[in-house]
């Protein structure tokens, strides 16, 4: 009896210190999140050898289209398989979100260096016009950072450009690995995705719905 | 005029050693690519305190939705705010991809322990309900990983269901800070998101189309 008395007196308190702790976060949470009373557009890199950068980017744009918020999106490197994204968008919400797909191939896909530097001048040139557009709320360019890294395009003319002609309130997404470091210096919010285990190590293939 | 000559040639051995390494990297892909031919459903964790955990699970269901194939979403955690996806994916993909939203609240917004536990273990029913039926291609468990760390639900069981009872193509994304080593030692795809820079540190707050 007594027991039983103990454990149920124990289990109470423990939900009273449980309630008591969930309180406190909520106090501190609240707290914070009323100092953060500013917006603008942010500058957002999403790098790493992990999964999801490009993923994540374009769930953004899913958020914006969810909130009919106009988008663009310019893929710098297109691989064959990815258009998943881009035939759903197009299909669905052409009107909410334009889509450019510049790049050809994987890099490594492509041996001439002078075509691959012509293709990222030009989805620069796109990206340029799409950001400037006021219109637009999120600008996502995909896989931008594999351009930047072969020096494909200047890393120092992109972060100018984002600091000094991108329109206030306009969220640019840029991904893709080996993020430059100017590029990270510039931005207001940077995940590194990082590869914990993945399966293409004991011989799965990429999948359908996950990789594409 | 030599020097001329010279830029140019070096141009060219330039171009030319940049296309060798390409062919290289194309042939050697190439060669991994070949060994990877096994296709199984798989066991996906998005992990770390960066962002893009569940926006990178989202951005696989609607890679699923643009191929046509059916799945489904538990939202174990419930943010007031977090209805872009769910509202975008009923509106337009009702018929491709159910949604519950089960979790009441961040946890933090929640003080009673036993309701929290209650309302845990029926997310986990319909998950469980919804990774045994097998016209599921996909089924997100978002931020299961904040009711395993509160041992809302027993970890050591959602290990056994993964690994006994989910059928062997589905797959199965887990996302959540804090993913309990258990369910890393089983997951077949690990990724953990870094947080390198985030704008609420410079007072800036959570912004429509980008954390909502």
């Amino acid at each position: 009896m007594n027991e039983i008395t103990d454990e149920t007196a124990g289990s109470e308190a423990d939900l009273a210190r449980h309630a008591m702790k969930m309180a406190k976060k909520k106090t501190a949470r609240e707290k914070i999140m009323a100092t953060k009373t500013d917006q603008k557009g942010l500058i957002i890199v999403n790098t790493g050898k992990g999964k999801g950068k490009s993923t994540a980017g374009f769930g953004m744009i899913f958020r914006h289209i969810a909130h009919g918020m106009p988008s663009a999106v310019v893929q710098f490197i297109k691989g064959a398989w990815e258009t998943g994204e881009r035939d759903l968008i197009e299909k669905h919400f052409g009107d909410l979100c334009q889509f450019y797909t510049l790049g050809e191939g994987f890099t490594w896909e492509t041996q001439d260096r002078a075509r691959d530097i012509a293709m990222a001048e030009k989805a620069w040139e796109k990206a340029k016009e799409l950001i400037r557009d006021e219109r637009n709320s999120m600008v996502l360019l995909d896989e931008i950072n594999i351009a930047l890294r072969y020096d494909y395009i200047d890393v120092a003319e992109v972060v100018r450009f984002l600091k000094e002609e991108k329109p206030h309130m306009t969220h640019v997404v840029l991904t893709g690995r080996n993020a430059k470091e100017e590029l990270i210096d510039a931005a207001d919010l940077v995940t590194e995705m990082e590869l914990i285990k993945h399966p293409f190590r004991s011989g799965i293939k990429a999948q359908v719905g996950v990789e594409y």
